[in-house]
């Protein structure tokens, strides 16, 4: 079996929403389609992927270097070792392929949108879902059925006020979410602490809020909103610096915890109190699972008497 | 004044050389050429850019994102308080407007294309060299009429051999410089002890050679080639390891130097023992001077006592 074609559109995702860092007038996302030569009930195997926001559509490179990477291979070179199947780690390798390491940024969103069409593909090939056939390969067959997950919004737009983020979280809670996230660090604090106060006063037993600065912040404000933040019981304290600047994350750890240095955004993730979305350093080795925050448990945002002195 | 377009045309490069990496039998560059509405001597004024390869040429980025952002902006809003002259700061800022923090790689090289050809402009509109503008905006107004360069060489290619390396790395040594670098990582160590040494056997006084892996070599290996390399009189051993795995760089700087972790790759270079190209190290405040492989300060490659142990 073989691709047969690999379709990539480019397609704006228009909104007058923002975050602290960017606003989303003109975000775009690419939708991928991995066409396979399989046929199932009359009709030809599609896998199908999407990028998230954030990061923009990555069209260009997807026309330029991944799909043509995989429409050239020998197709005998991208299937398992059945021939019946494809094999998306012998698929990322081969986009990888002539790649530099690091910098994977835009990189990692091309590869990583073909990659969930793949995978979509196998699935839908195997005649299973994707949870089922990952728990086989990956565990011990029995799939998971309880994933944890959250509703992210509460970004900031014109009018929308403490009402309209009100309403926005009491929709997310009434959907059956217990943790909802909403943007920070794109006003004051003491606006943010309005806000945080007036999602705070909707949750019933068993609801968090987390928060999210999306890199805004430098070591000063970020100590700053730290200190603000602890009086509430937050679910996490996400992304409060640019994930490049290594100073800030270190002194933000420290004040946490005694390790510090390489991995400390990795911990940082892991003990829940900042987070990270930092692509690049979760992707060299993508067998290393992320413990960030997607992935990361639960746990609350209180800090121990030790930060004190820093926040 | 206002810039009237920006042109961006992918070109191919291609080259059957290849380095630990990756081939260049598809690699591309862009070239930017950013039209302005300044006329001198009767013809429009026009920066241009291009990029380093390895990277590929970046132009669905560029039209994406890039030059739209330029072109769409109030022209008043990117030129400097005279009216008269682009200010390249102000263009970068808006370049990078609407852009998530962190993952530079590909980008770092859409937009520093663009600003290599705007800074190209602002030069030609002033009317004089882009070094004496630097020296007069930046410095005391005296241009440092020497920079340290080298000849980055030393490919591997089919049937190249010895005699094909030593020729090459001879016309380099003609041509006056005094500094050339080979590529190692692609052969075994045996063979890229023997392609170094034919190197030395060739350079006369005040003459060296410098290697480098292009990020190929896990910690093991960094070691056993430190440990090979540390019987020759290196200029550098640049980009042993995947620049984003820190344990490795954290490791390989432990045994130079009793500084680690955040800045490890900064100091790393500037010691001029390991160096590396890691660009989103250095991305993030681009006003902060990059120590690393081509503006370092020449330093011998040469181990003190207190490695030995690890390597």
């Amino acid at each position: 079996m073989k691709i047969v074609k690999i379709l990539e559109s480019t397609r704006p995702i228009r909104s007058d929403i923002r975050n602290a860092y960017i606003d989303f007038s003109k975000m775009t996302l690419s939708l991928v389609a991995v066409v396979t030569d399989v046929i199932r009930d009359g009709r030809p195997v599609i896998g199908y992927g999407f990028n998230s926001n954030g990061r923009y559509g990555q069209g260009g490179l997807i026309r330029e270097r991944f799909s043509p990477r995989l429409e050239e291979s020998d197709p005998a070179t991208l299937v398992d070792d059945t021939g019946e199947n494809l094999d998306p780690h012998r698929i990322w390798a081969r986009m990888m392929s002539n790649e530099k390491p690091g910098g994977h940024g835009e990189r990692s969103v091309a590869v990583g949108t073909i990659d969930m069409a793949v995978w979509d593909a196998v699935a839908k090939i195997a005649n299973k879902p994707l949870y089922q056939l990952l728990a086989e390969r990956y565990g011990d067959g029995n799939a998971n059925p309880r994933v944890f997950v959250y509703a992210a919004g509460g970004y900031y737009y014109p009018g929308k006020g403490l009402d309209g983020l009100r309403n926005e979280m009491a929709s997310y809670l009434e959907r059956g979410y217990t943790v909802v996230k909403m943007k920070i660090g794109g006003a004051s604090i003491a606006e943010d602490c309005e806000r945080i106060e007036a999602v705070l006063k909707i949750l019933g037993p068993g609801q968090q809020v987390a928060v999210d600065a999306n890199g805004r912040f430098d070591l000063d404000t970020a100590v700053a909103y730290a200190r603000a933040l602890s009086q509430y019981p937050l679910f996490w304290y996400e992304e409060a610096g640019d994930p490049l600047d290594y100073e800030l994350q270190a002194k933000l750890a420290q004040g946490g915890w005694r390790r510090v240095g390489a991995h400390a955004a990795a911990s940082l993730a892991g003990n829940g109190r900042f987070t990270t979305e930092d692509t690049e350093s979760t992707e060299p080795d993508r067998r290393k699972q992320s413990s960030g925050s997607r992935s990361g448990k639960p746990l609350p945002f209180r800090p121990p008497c030790p930060l004190c002195s820093l926040w």
